[in-house]
């Protein structure tokens, strides 16, 4: 397997999803479509959709991705939503995000509020549109579970409340249970719903379920520990809370390995199943220079 | 019946569980949930819940509202959040709403937007909740079309449509159907979404949810219009497109005496229901004085 290629094919599915969702026929709002479009197709590296369509074909007997796809389709919606709202002047005001101007520098506050308002909404119609054989108990359930899991994850519980807590923490002191916390919700929680939907759609059983909600957390938590540490090379006068700013330097690079270990070590349980991708792609991702 | 002792008996029903949702467990975020009760029990009338429950009644064969409370709620948290968004000062600008600060005046706008995101959530968390009986496909299906029509009706197609439309056209000449169009979406959406929740979880057939989808439209017309006339009697100087400045005095008081006229019409085909709740709700609504 060439995991290159295999992730461009990933992505290649995403977008072509993302953009047949976007083209509906809507009246009236184009300009909020083509606000939508821009943060949605601004050079994402869609690694919640890849883990969720990944963590599927793990568990699933068929090879394609279309009953995974519009939860995939939810949580990078979900996503684009919070990175829209997060930049606005009010909150962490970033005029740039991924190189280019951010969502509101173009289209003004009004449409980025109203654009991350539309997209969160959108990616719960794109799960409840995901219900279309009305006849079968077993499909239905797997769906309801996702739906549940994915709406928990993204709320005050999940992403919503890690934001709260890193809005309100900025240059604060606070306990490293709550700074832990903040990690487990603001990111770890929508990569946990993105490896859980997978294994749920794919038809995993309660306990590799449980496997993969772990997997997640372990990704999840390095991923934003690397993402710091990339962060705090780029610009050392950032004087933000994070892991890095309230841990030191030490512990940072050792609790990032210690959590991809620990990501590797959940994949490992699951005997019988091929988990050459995702353990390439852990790789991949807390190595990453970008 | 007493119309008023039965408005006051479903408005304490939706309260508690409005507050036994916004008590839960949360961590390290009590203030967003400061925020977020501060805008749900600010004195709201409750209409869309109300209807919700109304129309369940309906077609139920039970008398409780339990089943469709979750959908209920769920609206009201939508119809909360976007009033929150609304008041911000990149939309409506607005520091008062029902005659108390807005939800920015008091906590500030980050939290406002992410108040309004979370309750925006939430409302879908209610809605996957509420799939508690994991084995009645019947169950499933009805909560599934409610997903369904909520999800869509407040999106893109329904009332964040209608709020991007509004907010393009302040004080711009636009067509007679785009307008329409714009009150279709922006507050005949969501009372579409109350009536035709509570027909379908109260186990209404087709062409019953369909009654009950057009009475949601006529109301909603009306209930608009009649908001349009009772705000320019308040003030003089608002220069907003409304249905009022667009068609004038004249036609804005028919259409508001046609569009109620055909919502009473559309209650009276349901034959053998007990219509006279929501024929008297509708006459209260579209006389009221504030």
């Amino acid at each position: 397997m060439n995991i290159d290629k295999e992730l461009i094919k990933c992505v290649e599915k995403i977008d072509l999803n993302l953009e047949k969702r976007l083209n509906e026929n809507y009246k009236y709002i184009n300009e909020i479509l083509d606000s939508i479009k821009y943060s949605v197709f601004t050079g994402g590296k869609r690694i919640r959709p890849i883990l969720a369509m990944k963590s599927y074909e793990l568990f699933s007997e068929n090879n394609n991705y279309d009953n995974i796809m519009p939860f995939a389709l939810a949580i990078e919606m979900i996503h684009t939503y919070s990175l829209i709202h997060d930049d606005l002047p009010s909150m962490d005001n970033d005029d740039y995000r991924r190189g280019k101007l951010s969502n509101h520098k173009v289209y003004g506050e009004a449409l980025a509020i109203l654009s991350g308002d539309g997209l969160l909404n959108l990616a719960f119609e794109t799960i409840f549109d995901s219900f279309k054989d009305l006849g079968d108990l077993e499909d239905h359930r797997r769906k309801i579970l996702t739906g549940k899991e994915i709406s928990r994850y993204s709320g005050l519980k999940g992403m919503i409340g890690g934001q709260v807590i890193d809005m309100n923490q900025d240059k604060k002191e606070i306990e490293d249970d709550e700074l832990l916390y903040m990690y487990k919700t603001k990111t770890a929680a929508l990569i946990k719903a993105a490896t859980v939907s997978g294994a749920i759609i794919g038809g995993a059983n309660k306990e590799e379920i449980e496997t993969m909600r772990k997997f997640g957390y372990y990704l999840g938590m390095s991923y934003q520990i690397k993402d710091d540490i990339l962060d705090k090379s780029e610009d050392e006068n950032i004087e933000k809370l994070t892991y890095l700013s309230h841990f030191g330097v030490k512990k940072s690079d050792r609790d990032l390995k210690v959590f991809s270990d620990k990501a590797k070590l959940e994949l490992r349980k699951l005997k019988g199943k091929d988990i050459n991708f995702l353990m390439s792609l852990t790789d991949i991702l807390i190595n990453r220079e970008v």
